[in-house]
């Protein structure tokens, strides 16, 4: 059975594009979470197009073999990682752009087109793709597309999601399906492109998607503030967002953070004490850019702020952004990490922030917190020795600890990250038994015979056919 | 069992809350597009809230008898019209907000709130609620819901889909599904929010609503350019999209409406010659709204514009706009009138316009467009003579016409209005036979017994449970 459906397989794709070698699978076999475990593949495959995606379905639906798609490997919450004996199914090799039209704005491309390339192409015409997760320069659009990845700019931009026009779609019968459209608005049936987006590979194959793009926008100016307190600056996002107020970007570290990304870059920012910092941006352009610095900065102050530093030069900006950009590498500097994705409603920041600190403190092990201020997804990181069991176990109470807090404050377990193999247990806590159940029959009706992503987003379970 | 059913709904809403004289009901049984045909509903029932619309889920699957839900039935393709036996769900009761959240931006509503009463409680917050269907003034937030609806505001801001963070919804066994969140960002699990969201009252009945809000923009100012040609204004539209700019509104009107509007407002404004109108504005504010009228009047001057004018001034604004707001109303005086919701590429849009022109001309009967150049949906209507059955059938063909020419541009039989009653054929034309299919499975797992809007969105066939 598996020889016939690896002769299909290499048949469908080429030799070269179908590998068996354990040496040379495991390198699909995850995704860059450590936390969940890892299965096996059989085989790990490399389709170019449509046809051979498929192939391939066709050819693992006959055997009975599941497939788990996934893009880069980015993701981080081990919703590409692969389950014993099946077969991985990588679009890297689907990596071209088959069209831009600028008069329309909005771009078809394979879904293993990397992030930062399709940033690129648009830029050439003046337009702009925003959604930025921190693995843009090699992440993938299907993988985006799957996990709806965020990134900085979501607070004024949204996520994946928001951009995406149209998808096509292999479905586990093997057939092709197209949704949505090529046109700014249309509201012909049911809005199929959104079930798959954030799907995480559970009910079908993404083959090709259309993008909207938007103009490219002035480049930003930047403010960074400093406070003494995480409620200070908490109450500056408030009142930012209060005046009306929407930043490209602004993003928030707390003192443990900064004090990480202070050593590891050799620099005196935030290293000697307490303070939390906050970093705005606008990319409006022009006075509207100037005017709305100036009112941020205002408004930090009122909020209590120690420092504020205002710059239009985009290349100073860069060099305040690295102290954030850096941060997860700078924590990884000191031991093993656990990164959270908790978001909750933006006046709910300082609570968060505190509460990890107490939640870190009550586990022995330091929490630290950066964060999308603007949205209010929160990217807690809990420290901890790798070679104990025993702290190793704590950082996992911690770990879900932070998870109970952020709904506690009617936030939700996953800003950008997804569910994946990471948080199954946490769905129906967050979303409620109904709703659970409605995922199992929309799972059951679109891919009966569980082919795609097996275990992922929710724990396996009898789905029940027919009546709700 | 009948007489039970409704001894059932009495006893839940109480007496005057269930409607079964056919003299009252009957002003329930359709929406405004007198083209589809109504059913007479069994009774007309008015909930107040989710315990009472539960009741009546409960009652009505028990009896077998299909609920058609409905707001003030502003529709445009008889999504709510009844069908025979049926129970019409009015939701025009739950009329509250119930929650304005300004530090977080968003309000959580009952689905009989007025779209207007909305926008007015978020102004006084100076927050804003975009999307702004003609109706606006009666149509209710559950409605606008049920068809995902658009309105002037799109090109810059989007339709309704993208405010909604959230629903509670009824489900056909009387469970209560809560989807989405109060947070910016959040991806755990399935976008069920969308799933509902545009379904035209075919999978549940919504109950609340969570939306997310915006900073209230500045007044507009307001540019309009009139054009000797069709294809001129075309390229006004394309320079505009290709120089970057996003106008908070830019609609189109050709000479056939805008004639009509000048005759019913008795305005000299187009009424002489072939002239067609462009209407823009901005609501930027300050310089960025000066630098954006400005680039907009040069980019129609350089497109051939005949005469443009500009103005800040918001309330000379409104009067420009108003040969617009009374387009359809100026029509409809001049006979009997059928509505299209094409929506095509902004780069075509000249093409549908020279292509509905043809139409008429071609059917002998007079079509006129005004519409959304800033997304590409447009409303070309035919008019005809009601009491010639013979011109009836040739305006019904002139209306199939102008679909197949909307899609042949790559565009969508509907923009913003919906499929409802009235372009069920059209759906698998546009979307394909497998997105039929799935359409009709998932209708078929979330509601097997068919009780939510029966025929409405694609027609009745047997839907295949199991294997897709």
């Amino acid at each position: 059975m598996t020889a016939t459906l690896l002769r299909e397989l290499r048949q469908a794709l080429g030799e070269e594009a179908v590998l068996t070698d354990p040496g040379a699978t495991e390198g699909y076999s995850g995704d860059m979470m450590p936390l969940v475990p890892r299965g096996r593949p059989l085989a790990v495959v490399f389709p170019v197009d449509t046809v051979q995606v498929r192939a391939c379905v066709r050819a693992c639906a006959g055997a009975g073999v599941p497939i788990v798609p996934r893009g880069a490997g980015s993701g981080l919450t081990g919703a590409a990682n692969a389950v014993d004996g099946c077969v991985a199914l990588v679009t890297t090799r689907m990596n071209r752009i088959l069209e831009l039209d600028p008069d329309n704005r909005l771009a078809v491309v394979q879904p293993g087109v990397v992030n930062l390339d399709l940033r690129k192409a648009a830029a050439r015409h003046n337009l702009f793709y925003p959604p930025d997760p921190s693995s843009l320069e090699w992440c993938t659009l299907g993988g985006n597309l799957a996990t709806n990845a965020g990134g900085l700019c979501c607070g004024k931009y949204g996520t994946t999601a928001d951009f995406v026009l149209g998808l096509e779609v292999v479905l586990a019968d093997g057939s092709v399906l197209r949704t949505g459209r090529r046109t700014v608005k249309g509201v012909a049936g049911y809005d199929l492109t959104r079930l798959f987006v954030g799907s995480e590979g559970t009910l079908g194959v993404i083959s090709q998607a259309t993008f909207a793009l938007t103009p490219l926008p002035a480049a930003p100016g930047t403010l960074i503030a400093s406070f003494d307190a995480v409620e200070q600056a908490g109450d500056a996002v408030i009142r930012v967002v209060r005046e009306g107020i929407v930043p490209s970007l602004m993003e928030i570290m707390d003192a443990t953070s900064l004090r990480a990304s202070a050593a590891y870059l050799d620099s005196d920012l935030g290293r000697a004490g307490r303070q939390v910092l906050l970093l705005c941006q606008s990319d409006s352009g022009g006075r509207a850019a100037d005017h709305e610095l100036a009112a941020m900065a205002r408004l930090c102050q009122e909020a209590g702020a120690a420092f504020t530093h205002t710059t239009r030069d985009p290349a100073e900006g860069d060099l305040l952004l690295r102290a954030r950009r850096v941060s997860l590498t700078a924590l990884e500097a000191q031991g093993a990490v656990m990164t959270e994705d908790v978001a909750v409603p933006r006046t709910r920041i300082a609570e968060l922030i505190v509460g990890c600190e107490k939640i870190g403190a009550d586990a022995g092990l330091t929490v630290a917190v950066v964060g999308h201020a603007g949205d209010g997804n929160m990217h807690p990181t809990v420290l901890y020795d790798r070679t104990s069991s025993e702290e190793f176990r704590r950082a996992c109470e911690a770990f879900d600890a932070i998870l109970a807090l952020g709904l506690s404050l009617g936030g939700t377990v996953t800003g950008e990250h997804g569910i994946g193999r990471l948080k199954q247990q946490w769905l129906e806590r967050e979303l409620g038994s109904v709703s659970l159940r409605v995922h199992r029959q929309l799972k059951a009706v679109l891919d009966p015979g569980s082919l795609f992503n097996p275990g992922a987003v929710f724990t396996p379970a009898e789905a029940r056919h027919g009546a709700p």
